[in-house]
């Protein structure tokens, strides 16, 4: 579909792959310390949400709604966090972060607020197969 | 349209109105800072952006595209911040926020890094006159 996509290093290392949607990779955020996905499209070249065409941006947008859906059905979030940031990794790619008032940095943001806590391999196994099962 | 709809007191505390778009309320954060608009959709008690119809959210999306390529035709940013969060403020509302790698709290996200400094008066006026008269 988009051949010359990659990944970009930071989120590959930070994330495990999950699987695709028509338009995005869908990405677990490997911290065991909140519940974290990320959806990058696979455009390259892309980092701001205008940049995608009309299409892609809707696309994008029901996407994002089917996993906010699902986390919330999921995880009973207090509050979901939706953003597009990219500071740090420029290529375009969205959280959507399931949070609780107990969780180690409410209310505030997770971004730059919340420590590095890598889930058991295990733990990431089971749950790469039950996202995997879930968003299929 | 939506009559029963009240901003948040702390949007409005926090904000000035520039004027509403179709679904949105566009309000200019007042923090002379960073250039920072909310898009607030007229529709009480939403929360969560898969909360909104379908054609809401499309709608969203799109006056969150116009106002991204407005910021970015007139400050230049290095990178548009676009977030819906409201760990604190539930009515649901998005940030669409320019950020210079000069800016006070780059390449951190704005929320809770930012200090409160807020446009002295004749520079507001000036700039929702220019504001309204852009985005009209």
């Amino acid at each position: 579909m988009m051949p010359d996509f990659e990944l970009h290093p930071q989120l590959r290392k930070d994330c495990e792959e999950v699987l695709d949607w028509p338009l995005c990779k869908v990405l677990l955020m490997n911290n065991a310390l909140v519940p974290w996905l990320i959806l990058v499209p696979r455009v390259e070249g892309v980092e701001e949400l205008h940049q995608l065409t009309s299409q892609q941006q809707y696309q994008l947008l029901q996407e994002a709604a089917l996993l906010s859906s699902y986390l919330e059905y999921t995880y009973e979030p207090d509050k979901l966090n939706v953003a597009a940031i990219g500071n740090k990794v420029r290529q375009l790619h969205m959280h959507i972060v399931a949070r609780q008032e107990q969780d180690p940095c409410w209310p505030e943001p997770v971004w730059g607020n919340l420590a590095s806590s890598p889930y058991e391999q295990a733990e990431l196994s089971a749950l790469l197969v039950q996202l995997r099962a879930n968003l299929a």
